[in-house]
Formats: structure tokens, sequence, C-alpha cells
């Protein structure tokens, strides 16, 4: 008979106990497969415990499966492995630690005081109140926040948008790979070259073919463009990252004459377009685009916090329809709390008044930045459309990017250089940094040139 | 000379004014391309305006592409084309608006009451006030909210994982995506069936080879799947979507040995494991697991809200270092708000206390459910595993679960049946409904079973 100490069972329930001790004779194959387990009641008299103990016991092994009961004839040893569970989790070497640089002109993080803390609390509390944060959100996202996108890409960028053709998605690469299912695996994605590495990253896994184009001055060159046998172009005319390139009207109008001769489409990523200093917003190709040909997507991470990871894009009719039958399987991917704060952030005028306030933080920031680098020893020259969170800055210097990236990070500093955003390596790239100013600190710009000149030296 | 009535200009400024009705003038081809623009001083003299805003609107005509200056001749017209914006957006058919059912089987929403909305509000505030939602997460999620998530699964799931090997994602559907990218696109899929759609969607979607496998009293049946050549299995042991079936220790274990001779992966849904009824849970395949074969993934969308959009994925060592090389560049999808504050209530005690009063409720509305549809007259009979928030009812009947389907429809009556869950039609799955309970209001089955009694009179 099965004989067990059940004083050893600390503060386990009896049954519990009994149980686990059952289980382990079987794994040790001290109880053999097959074998029959004692009657309820001759093991409850046994160890002296109550028979719905023992019957607790032997349900829990049968509904695991380690004993099987046959009408009128009691419980069995199941036929089990003997392998036991690791006790500890798997020894791993760790993910690579942020490091506290001293100086990083790469992530362009944000001054925390940007964020509008005290007003996201209130209106979190008030969702949360009113139980709007269980609505059920449709998969394109809460009709509330698409309304508001709507309402901001007309008030704002001069946009004929309809909600109806409002995505919501879980930030940029999200709706990367979003478009990327949209647009099928056969479709040849034309890429900005240098540009935005995670957007080739991520059609790139998906498995499309991509075609890097180069930029003249205006923005993407129309005959590789041509060239290419694309299907689809990803752009950001507004301000390319990272050259800073903004595309006149006549680039941009040539660029819909290619999307209507090639049957392609346009996605227009209007990355920090909000940040214009200089002048009026520049029209986006969405709006002068009149034969549904431009995918125009943006997200909140320049203007509210990169780890808001909410975006948008805007599909014309007939990408809508595909998506809604092909795609419209798939839930909305952000936190429906979230969207309903995010929707009355932008219904209630509380964007627009951070807007205002960062543009000016940004543009006090920038001109002071500016100011300064442009007279360092080490600057050839800077590139400034007047737009946008970076800038280009050309180094007075003959030493190779990796040099200067290995001595600059040995000194805990973090440089980005043109060249490692192109996918076609280019000698018109070298020397050159990108300047992501947004995470500076204005009274610390001293120390931060005095930094920098100890590496350029 | 360009002449323009000022007086025309309503409330916008000057310069835009004058930006605009030139623009409008090149745009209708009334200034050719290549024209020259009047000098600024000359206009501004002809509209009796300062230079100033001469200078703004052709600056901003510039930057635009508009025109074009040229150094010491001034500003020439571009050559642009003629197509119109389109004033507004297009008239698109509406989605598909959620209905208001008077009966909902199938979607089983929550009780909002249910959501720990006050102590959510709390740590919300919390979060916000220390600035944390701003903290930079690393592509596998917040390290708190890991180590909140491998402390439960020690605790709750008897699981020993490492923080490192959590990977969190933006719900189900997006983990299952990141899965496919990881297990690439020549692995063929043995699937469930019936099972989850969204999985075969999900996988179809990216392009892999989704291979149905049939299920028999225990599970997955096993000579399908060695015969599928499949190189991942997709499964829900702890209790399966739409079944109930849980498979026992020794199913569990034929599947691990299936792994290590087929090279394969197996991919451990543990969605709704939580609400298990008798006894304690059963023991996950990932933590029989010795040979690193189980990727075990789960979401907050059973025990805390669908709307939540938050699930995790534990990765064993070798896809983690595969996952971390390929896949490693996909920022968070996840709010680093809804990260902070989740890792809090999972830490500090919330999520425990939820779960008990989560549970108890819906043991007591299972009960009272299963009590009331068992003996209606139109039950043929109940399978019901004590586990999870759905159980089977066979139905007394032989008309078609279609014809069944819209004359629920009609009643306002929304059901879900076994069959639409089946990739390959069986007639045995016909006639039997899936409850989702977990929406049905304890006060009204009186009403629910009314309703039900119309739609199979």
């Amino acid at each position: 008979m099965l004989t067990y100490d059940l004083e050893a069972r600390g503060s386990l329930p009896l049954y519990e106990y009994l149980y686990r001790r059952i289980r382990d004779d079987i794994l040790s194959g001290k109880l053999a497969a097959g074998e029959r387990l004692p009657s309820k009641r001759a093991l409850a008299e046994h160890l002296r415990v109550s028979v719905v103990t023992v019957e607790g016991a032997y349900r829990q092994l049968e509904a695991e499966g380690w004993a099987e009961a046959r009408p009128r004839r009691g419980f069995f040893a199941a036929r089990v492995d003997r392998r036991l569970p690791a006790a500890e989790g798997p020894v791993l070497s760790p993910e690579e630690p942020p490091r506290p640089w001293r100086l990083d002109l790469k992530s362009g993080r944000r001054d925390p005081a940007c964020f509008p803390s005290a007003l996201w609390a209130r209106l979190t509390r008030q969702v949360l109140s009113e139980g709007e944060h269980l609505a059920s959100v449709p998969p394109q996202g809460l009709p509330a926040l698409r309304e508001a996108i709507a309402r901001d890409l007309r008030d704002f960028r001069g946009m004929a948008v309809s909600p109806e053709q409002v995505v919501v998605g879980a930030g940029a690469e999200y709706l990367y790979l979003l478009l990327a299912q949209l647009l099928g695996r056969e479709a040849v994605f034309a890429l900005e070259d240098p540009g935005y590495p995670k957007i080739r990253q991520v059609y790139g896994k998906w498995g499309a073919a991509c075609r890097p184009i180069p930029l003249d001055g205006q923005g993407m060159a129309l005959e590789p463009l041509y060239a290419s046998g694309a299907a689809a172009v990803h752009l950001s005319p507004a301000h390319h990252y990272p050259t800073g390139i903004v595309t006149p009207i006549a680039r941009r109008q040539a660029l819909l004459r290619w999307a209507e001769e090639a049957d392609g489409v346009i996605i227009e990523d209007d990355y920090d377009s909000e940040f214009r200093f200089a002048g009026r917003p520049i029209p986006t190709l969405q709006s002068i685009d009149s034969r549904g040909r431009v995918v125009y997507m943006n997200t909140f991470s320049q203007t509210i916090s990169p780890s808001m990871r909410v975006g948008f894009m805007v599909l014309p009719p007939r990408l809508l329809e595909r998506w809604r039958r092909e795609l419209g399987f798939y839930a909305s991917a952000v936190p429906a709390l979230e969207q309903q704060v995010l929707a009355r952030f932008l219904g209630g005028g509380g964007y627009e008044q951070h807007l205002s306030r960062t543009r000016k933080k940004y543009r006090l920031l920038r001109e002071a930045v500016l100011e300064r680098f442009r007279r360092c020893p080490f600057a050839a020259s800077v590139t400034d459309r007047g737009a946008g969170l970076h800038f280009l800055l050309r180094l007075n210097t003959e030493e190779s990017d990796e040099a200067l990236r290995q001595r600059a990070e040995g000194l805990g500093v973090r440089l980005a250089f043109l060249s490692e955003y192109a996918a076609v390596p280019n000698p018109t790239y070298d020397h050159t940094l990108v300047v992501n100013y947004a995470g500076l600190d204005a009274g610390h710009l001293a120390e931060a040139e005095e930094l920098l000149a100890e590496v350029f030296r």
C-alpha cells in the first residue's frame, strides 16, 4: 500500500500533497504503468485521512493524465515518460543593457518635461471612471480617435480624409508590417537610400524585394525609380530622414505620375512633418493625389512620445477595401484605454496646445544648437532645411566614420553618421553627422561642444 | 502685375493669403512655368503691403517648390501639374457597425465591473508622476514587467522561466506574427482542427503552409501530426478552444517526443488556463520540456480585458538568440505606460487578488449557466471540462447550423457553432453550440433561456 508521511506536507492542503507524492511515484516508476492504485476507501483508511481527500488527489491525477479511471475498476497509473522538469530557468546571456551616454546625438530621446503628464492622468482617470476603456474597438481603431485624427489632418495638414479611411496601429513598424501584408509579397518596394533602416528591415523580413533608390537634391530620383520595376515606393517627402531633403511640388507631382504610369502605390511617411519652423506646412502628397495612389502614414512618436507606440495610416478607397477583406481579421493592436485618452487629447485641444509649446521649445533649442555647432572648428558646414528634429553637419576631418564612432564611444558619446543609413555605400556620405538634437539640454551645450571637440580633436 | 483683393483674405495672415493666390495662379496656368514673378519691392508697392509680407509669401512658394529662386535674378514660377486637390474625403461604405445583440454567446465580452479600474487609475497616476512612462523600453519589453511575468509563471504555473526569455507583445495576433517571422516562411504549421481561426489567418497571411490536424479525445492526434511534415505545431493543451479538451500528461509527453524526432517547435498557447475550477492547474508543456522545444505564450485578454492588447511569449534559449539576431530590431509594440502599470499590477499583488475575485465570479456564473442550460429542452448534452470560459452544448435539433444562426440573428441572438471553427468540415461537429458564458448576466439567465428557446423552437 502507498505510504506517505503526511506530516511532511508543510502548508500544502492534504489532497494536494497526496497528489504530488503519487505523481512523483508514477514519474519515478515506483508505481508502474498500468498498476492499479489502491481503492479510495482503502488508501484513506491506511493513511488515516478522509475519502474526500483521496478522491481529490485521484481526480487531479486523472485530470492531468497521470492516472486513468476505469469505470467500476478504479484508478490505474498511466504510461508516462520519466523526464523531470527543470527546476530553474535556463541561464542566458543578458540583453545588451542600455548605456548611460554622456552625450547622445543618435536617439534624440525627449525631455520628460515635454510630456503633458497632468492632462494625460486626468483624461485617463476620466476614461476609466466612465468605463470607456472596455468598449470594444473595431479593427481599424476607435471611431472617436479616427475622427479626431481626420479632423486634425484637415485643420493642420489641409487633407480631406474620411475617418473611414483611417487605420490605427501600434507604431510605425506595426503599420509597415500591415502595409507589407496588404501589398503582397510579390510587390517590389522602392526605398529611399539613404533612409530609415527599419523600413527595409520590416519589408525585407516580410520577404519583399527592396530596391534602394538614390536621392537627388529634390528627393527620390525618378530615373532609377522608373527602372526599379517597383510596385510600391516608401517616401518621406516632408523632411527626409536622415538627409532632411524637402521634396518640392513638381517632384511630388512627378512621383504621382510615376504611380499612375507604373500602377504603383506611394507610401507617404509623414514622420516629423509637424516640426517645420519656417513658413506653413507643405501640402502632403496625399492631398494632391486625385487617383487614390497614396497611403499616408504618421505616428505620435515625434510629437508626444516614442514610447506611446501609436500611429495611423490613411488608405485610399481601393486599398481600404482590400484591407477590410484581407486584413480586417486583425484586432486593433493599440489598447482601448490609450485610444480613448488620445482621442480626448486630440479632440479637446490638448494636442494643439502641446504641439505649439513643443514646437517653440524645439525651435529655440535648434537655433541654439545650430548657432553653437556652426562655429565649431570641427564643423565644415551645416545642412539645415528649417524643419524637423535633426540636421546634417559635415565634419572637417579625414578620419573614417568608424574610427570616429569608436573614439566617441570610448568617451561616452553616441553619434549617428549619414553613412550608416545607406544601403549602397557612397563616399559622398562620409564625414557627415546626423545631429538629432531633440534630446540635448539647452543649458549644457558648452559641455556637449567640449565633448565633441575631444572626439574630433 | 499680379493683382489681388487683399480685403478678401478673411482671417488669414497677409503673407499666407498672398502665397495662396499666387500658388493658385501657378496651378491654373495664369502664371506660366518659367515666368518671372515681380520683384518683391515692386509687388509690395503695387499691393501696398510691406516687403516682408511679399518675402514671406515668396519663401513659402519656394519652400514648397511652386517657385524657384535664382540668385540675383528673382523668383520664377515652377513647372507643375495642374491637378487640383480634392476638397472632400472620398465617400466610403462605412464599416459594419457593431450590433447591439440581445444575447451574445460568441464574443464573451466582459462585465466592466470586473476591471480593477480604481487600482489601475492609481497606478497610472503613480507612473505618470514618476515620469516612468517615458523610460525607454527594450525590444523584449520592460524589464520590470518581464520579471513580474516570470515570477507569476513560477508561483502559479510552476514554470522555471528567466525574465530574459520573455518577449512582451501587443496581443496574441501580434505574437503569432512575430512567431511566424521567427520560424521562417518555409516552416509548415500544424494547427488544431477545429481551432481558433485567427491562428491560421495570421500564419496563412504570412505565407506559411498550414496543415489542419484533427483532435481525438486527448488533444491533437499524433499520427496525422507525424504525417504532416510540420516544423511547428500550435496547441492549447490546457483548454482547447473551442472543444474544451484538456490534453493529459502522456499525450503532452508524446508531443514533446514528436518535437524531438521531427526537430520541431511546439507553440503552447495557454489561452484561458487561469480559469480552472476543479483542482490545481495542469503543468504546462513548457515546464516538462527539457530540450528547449516549447514556446509558451499567453495574454491578459482573458484575465484582465481583451481591450488591453498585451501578451507575452517565453522563448527557449535557441529561439531567443534567433529572435534577438533577426527580429530584435522591432521596438516593443506595447506602450511604455501600459507596461509600467501592468508590471506594478502584477508585482504588487493586485493581479492575484483580481484573479481570485474573477475566478470566483466565473465559477458561480458557470455553475448557474450550466445548471440552467443542461435542463433546457433544446440541450441534448453538455461537454464541460471544469475549465475555461466556454463549454460545448450539443443541440437537440435536426436543423442546420446555418439555418439556426440566421434565425438567431433575426431575433438579435449571436451564436457560435463548433462547425465554424473547423478547417475541414466534419458532420460530427454539427448541432453543437460553443457557449462563451463570461459575458452573460447571472441575473438574466431566464431571459437568455427564453430567447434561446425561441431560436431552437
